[in-house]
């Protein structure tokens, strides 16, 4: 056993692999140390196993003793001891988890001071306002964050003192007032804690690496992990290390300072200083920094020792690195390393440079690796400027980007404002295909209510909008032409700011960057393309020509799921297909599904066209019918109030027909198709019209039917045969014969994926709608389970991350990975896909790979992500 | 190769075992021809296999040459040809498929006929008008069966000649007369099919063929196949066998024979004959028929041959046999046998007798197999006497037993009336818990709305009350107090049945036999009892004490779903749950649990004492909260006419709030648990109570606590530590040492079965709740698809049996399989039950047995059903 490692242990790996063990910042300081001699000051780290043990049992057995033996070890290297009252050493306890979670938990600085050693500290430093200021800040530290004393009880006897003083900042208040000072805080933490303020350092360690332990499950850092999706279960690492002081004097100072620029990704060392300072001076902002150049100005030698050190770090890591440094009078120490966080444009530019730099000559490979999902994101939308924004609510953050845009509460207010210019957020409770037309014309949506399932959020994704929906709080006034939030309110015309990943809304205009992909996008891009190849394609969710044509040029290798419900929606549509269902006859329902069909061809030929050459999978209707059908409630209480139309009345009973108790497991999809089977007859027939039309002009369009929720081999044969029905009529002309057409069907019920060996007797493909599946396996609402549920299951561990943004391996994926396997034992190389929203996930996407699928689908924004993230996976994969 | 087959074909095993490809009727008739040597007319059948490949594929190829082989064979033996012009063999034509499809399918008689050979026929009988009657009635079948016409068509020059003759019946017809209406009939036919009427006896006998093969996909064969759970693969074979004749002449009769009483059971031949009759005019009923003792004063020599085969059949095939037979100029011919069908009392007596009678010496476990589930419904509840009353509506049954009573619409006149004596039956939209006084005191209920599932099911099924549910042609009025169904209108008072097994509604009183459950029975499931032993456990569903009382009377060894929902919803009950809903603080919240726990917990007492010394799981709450909330769409139709009440509104935002897009994926179960945890410690401080009071009393409680809708590891560990906690605060007593408490879970999410491996690390037991388990695995939510959409599925053969009524054995059953294996990896000897209504099921019950389920547990009143189906799976699963 052991549970803590001096920083030059000599670990059987590299230490910077370790940070399952030693955590992030330990893992780095220990390569620092041990491989790269590095000027690191002297310390140990307590590991993430006993951080676990901690939580489970209690302070482990043992660990006070290894603690006290490698605080011996310190001390002698150090030449000084905790709390001397001569010469006393000084350290830091801090916290270092595997994943970095800047300032989500705890950190205590200048412990091994007390009442003697603070004397010894002034004798040594020559410096007795320094030792009292260290000391001071030492016992308001470990007093809120150690002892738990709240932050305002300890800062009052600091404003006295300034005010006592008659000065403005703590630095002005002189030394004999800090002596004071201490004292009356010492007095607050005895009043408030029963106790004296612990004088003996072992005493002081031991409660400051609790502390440490501690924070892992405070408040902050489990919302923080959940945001993060950070497993619940790594715990901490705990660092104790000797004090530098940048705050000296003149030769001394401290900074922090990035190989490369974070923001651009241009060569060359960035970063601040400030001379005769302290970390947290730097990063209290008080004064104003320096940039990292003007330390060359003063301080030649040690400008030029640190970088040399920059391009060593940057040779070892291979990565752009961010770190931190004091000079301590005249002497470089480096306090931390790792490879630094970037923007999107940073990451690319890089990893294209780094690919190019003989030096680093970063493979294909490696540059794909540094890139996520968010990067490009980050490149494709534009964003907020500065990130720390007041927020009025939050929402789900349903369609990346940000948007900025006046108020406006109806589809017609905004398609008549954007027309006259004006940039306009919609804001609705919910939005329906009646609201189409506005949605496009505003700059973003948000809604009060909603998922990421809902109308407004697939609409919005679709097109690259952003949008937030499900912003609880959010009420609106629909006659006042106002919303309120918790007591804020914002009528018609006031500017809003949304964005679309985060969630967030804010009141009033922020500033946006710009979206431009930079031309390293389309290198890294390339080269994912080269190292996926063909073992996992990536299509595209499109409904319409331009959407389709969109994600061509994005790279889509064609489209994974077409749906045509979408089309049944528009403004011109509705009222056929409401005339459809309300038909007293055949005849009258013939005529409705008649003038579909002529609307449906129209569209597929666009959407052929733009993909020419390319798969196209088409699925035929699949939501349940009441979704074309006017809300019960409304008229029922229209009704009550003022009596209905005659149409009204007709609407009202079809949709209280049509309407389901749980519509998600009701009568839709190819259950709609047995009971109506002229519906998937005429769109099939709509469609191998488009695709003769297409191949009589010398297209060559590729057409793959889906039929979606098949629970059975035999429900998908019945359907299959009023598609071979339908095609062998279109085959009748000439044309066909250069038609390529494919039928198969979505798995997306669990007995689908069970029986999926029987199913493929007669699927050409399977296509993987992982939403619904995760719907049933988990029994999981989307509409109702997203929100206030999810939340408290996230924050409670009881599920490692949201299913619906990362599918969960271990029920859905072994489902889709069983019904692959068993589909190909019945049709060897059956052809597989995915077109769920999980898609354009990336860490679904490496469960698909695993589980053996061809090819992922998503709308047509993610597609450069999925093609990196296909990549990464194959990689992962080997 | 061989699609047919002789009677006395020599076949590798016992014809009688070889129905599947002879169906039923060829297999007896061949091992009456080959076995046992009776007089049986020669003949051939045709198997499925050959039904099968026409269906596929039309006319098999090699099968016109096999038919000629054999009825070449079948010639020579009898001496005579078809067609012939001097001595004409006559065949009948019929279908026989492995179960048994009373008047489902067709049948050709007299083939063989035609202008010359009826002519032959009558020099062979010196009888023209036999001739040239039986001429006619083979023009008119093969007209109307084969040819496809409409009787009408055929049975106007019928009625005309009558007319002509100025003669009552056909019987009465002149010969010369019938001479003219044999060539009025081939007009006919040449009229309707434009081609003259067969006169080549083999294309009749292709005809025919192709007929009864045809008539497997008949619109009423579908429909009688669905009803019976046939599957529709299985084809028909048809038989052709040499035509004998009962009414040749006063030597000459027919009948029906069975070896015992099929109505009691009593031994000794039961049946009826005719003399001078064909089979037809014993089913006709036009003259009435002799009882079978009667044939020994007529025909001694051919009484004491008859019986000797009766003796000889049930010898042979151990079972009471059902025989047809026809006596031909002094000559016994047997036509036909099979074993019997049977009522429930005369299937428990013959058991029995079977198993006492030394010759016949049938096992316990031969006697156990002979009784099906509706043996014992029909002993267990009344039934109605005539089953061929006609239906004035038809709804789901849902909770079996018949029930006559006066139409009542409302709960408070349910208990009225039946207080002063009356039978009512209770006819609602719907129920809802505040019927429940009503539904107790009606004979049996009867709703328009709702599934096998609903409110009114699941109460009715719990008392073992007759109930008809979704009986969607009832249109109530409550205002008239009366209701309607397609024009007939009945009122309040009106007396009508209900046969709560059929679903059949009759206006008017029916008459029932007596529920009288006879010794038989004791004796019969004591024999189950035995076979299963520890193998395959019987609990019962049960949410109070009187419940529980009835199932351990019924043999239930445990109870294995107490429902603690059903505590919620008495009339006291709901305002305080709704008071804890709407509770603005969590004083007022606490305050309703509070009177909840003490309510539950003398619920529990009875439950326990009821059940002392065996199990009993208690599920903790699982529905929606919204289900205790009234309905959102009455309080805004009100609120738009009247406006509402303070205490209305409040219920109303409540239930808004409250209310789900698909509640059944909703907030409910564990996940109610999570949102609101002081729900399920109350829950279990109440059960600890309740088995410490009865610990206190010198009982013995054993309690499992069961964590309902569980999807993974750390959900049930974070349950299971609110129930250990309230289980530690009741350790603190004395008696608690003597109570027996385990902790589990249901499986009821295929997520839950999924990870069933990991969820057993902290479950002391599964219980598959199949119902959900069923709706989710198949995506289909009961209330929607049962019905409309489940009855097309069925029609079309597009799944093989409603999937709530058996369990999938290929989806839920798998998974049910693979949750057993993989929580028995992790914790050995795992105890799984079963707990969904599929519980009490026998073919589901084997589905469980042979996925290693510990037990079964089902409503009360089908415990001694699942206690034999129980026994019959442990039989077939060797």
């Amino acid at each position: 056993m052991g549970f803590v490692y001096d920083f030059d242990h000599s670990h059987p790996r590299p230490p910077m692999e370790m940070k399952d063990l030693l955590g992030g910042k330990g893992a780095n300081l220990a390569e620092m140390t041990s491989v790269l001699s590095l000027p690191v000051p002297h310390g140990f780290t307590i590991s993430t196993d006993a951080c676990r043990a901690y939580i489970e049992d209690g302070w482990p057995e043992g660990l006070s003793e290894e603690v006290a033996g490698h605080l011996e070890r310190l001390q002698e290297r150090m030449g000084r001891r905790l709390g001397d009252p001569a010469d006393p050493l000084l350290v830091s306890v801090r916290s270092g988890a595997k994943f970095s979670m800047p300032g989500m938990m705890d950190t205590v600085l200048n412990l091994g001071l007390n009442d003697e050693s603070v004397e010894g500290l002034a004798k040594q430093t020559s410096d007795e306002r320094f030792a009292y200021d260290s000391y001071r800040r030492f016992v308001q530290m470990y007093g809120r964050i150690v002892l738990g004393i709240s932050g305002e009880a300890l800062d009052e006897p600091l404003e006295r003192a300034r005010e006592t003083a008659g000065v403005k900042t703590d630095a002005e208040i002189p030394a004999a007032a800090l002596r004071g000072l201490v004292e009356e805080l010492k007095r607050v933490v005895a009043d408030k804690t029963g106790s004296p303020f612990p004088q003996a350092p072992e005493d002081q360690l031991r409660g400051a690496i609790e502390a440490v332990f501690s924070s892992w499950n405070g408040a902050r850092a489990v919302a923080y992990r959940v945001r993060e999706r950070i497993p619940h279960d790594l715990g901490t690492a705990v660092n104790v290390q000797a004090m530098v002081f940048g705050n000296r004097d003149d030769a001394s100072g401290t900074g922090v300072g990035f190989t490369r620029d974070p923001a651009t990704g241009a060569q060359g060392a960035y970063g601040d200083f400030l001379v005769n300072a302290q970390g947290e001076d730097v990063v209290a902002g008080i004064r104003n920094t320096e940039p990292l150049s003007a330390l060359g100005d003063r301080f030649p030698d040690i400008y030029s020792e640190l970088m040399e050190i920059f391009a060593r770090l940057e040779g070892h890591y291979r990565d752009m690195c961010d770190t931190e440094f004091t000079i301590e009078q005249g002497k470089l120490w480096m306090l931390q390393t790792r490879v630094g966080k970037r923007t999107g444009r940073a990451a690319l530019a890089m990893a294209v440079d780094m690919v190019d730099d003989r030096a680093i000559a970063l493979s294909h490979e490696e540059a794909i690796q540094r890139i996520t999902a968010e990067h490009i994101d980050q490149v494709l939308h534009p964003q907020f400027k500065d990130i720390s924004v007041t927020p009025l609510t939050k929402g789900l953050g349903a369609s990346p980007g940000a948007a900025v845009g006046a108020v406006v509460f109806s589809a017609d207010e905004a398609a008549e404002k954007a027309a006259s210019g004006e940039k306009v957020i919609l804001v609705r409770n919910e939005t329906s295909p009646e609201d189409v037309h506005g949605m496009l014309a505003a700059e973003g949506i948000l809604t009060a209510r909603g998922g990421l399932v809902s109308h407004a959020a697939v609409v919005a994704r679709g097109w690259g909008k952003p949008a937030v929906v499900g912003a609880e709080q959010v009420r609106i006034n629909a006659g006042a032409k106002t919303f309120s939030v918790s007591g804020t309110t914002l009528a018609e015309g006031d500017v809003i700011s949304i964005d679309g990943t985060t969630g967030i809304v804010v009141a009033g205009e922020v500033e946006l960057t710009a979206a431009e992909p930079p031309e390293e996008l389309s290198r890294i891009l390339s080269w994912a393309d080269e190292v996926r190849g063909d073992r996992l394609g990536v299509r595209a969710n499109a409904d319409n020509g331009p959407d389709a044509e969109n994600a061509r040029r994005l790279g889509a290798e064609g489209i994974g799921l077409c749906r045509t419900e979408h089309m049944f929606l528009g403004e011109d549509r509705l009222p056929i297909v409401r005339r459809m269902i309300l038909a007293e006859g055949s005849a009258e329902e013939e005529a409705a599904l008649e003038e579909l069909r002529v609307a449906q061809r129209d569209d597929f030929v666009q959407i052929l066209e733009a993909m020419d050459s390319l798969p196209v999978v088409v699925r035929l209707l699949d939501p349940p019918l009441h979704e074309f059908l006017p809300d019960v409630e409304s008229l029922l209480v229209k009704q009550a109030r003022q009596g209905l139309s005659g149409e009204e009345e007709r609407l009202l009973e079809a949709a209280k027909a049509w309407r389901e108790t749980n519509p998600m497991l009701g009568t839709r999809g190819v259950r709609l198709g047995v009971l109506k089977p002229g519906l998937y007859a005429m769109q099939v027939r709509a469609l191998m019209e488009a695709a003769v039309r297409r191949a009589k002009a010398g297209g060559r369009p590729i057409v793959e039917v889906m039929i979606p929720l098949t629970v059975s081999r035999e429900e998908l044969a019945l359907a299959r045969s009023w598609v071979e029905e339908a095609i062998a009529e279109a085959g009748e002309t000439d044309a066909a014969g250069r038609i390529e057409v494919a039928i198969g069907t979505m798995i997306e019920t669990p007995r689908a994926a069970l029986v999926a060996g029987e199913i493929a007797e007669v699927a050409d493909f399977f296509s993987f709608g992982t939403n619904d599946l995760t719907q049933m396996t988990f029994g999981f609402s989307r509409d109702d389970v997203e929100g206030r549920m999810m939340n408290a299951y996230l924050e409670k561990g009881l599920l490692p991350a949201n299913p619906f943004e990362n599918v969960d391996p271990d029920g859905v994926g072994r489902l889709v990975a069983m019904a692959v396997e068993a589909g190909r034992a019945t049709r060897p190389g059956l052809h597989c896909g995915v077109c769920g929203e999980h898609g354009g996930d990336p860490q679904s996407i490496e469960v698909f790979y695993r589980a053996g699928v061809d090819y992922v689908s998503c709308s047509p924004f993610r597609v450069p992500i999925a093609r990196l993230a296909a990549a990464q996976s194959v990689l992962a994969g080997g």
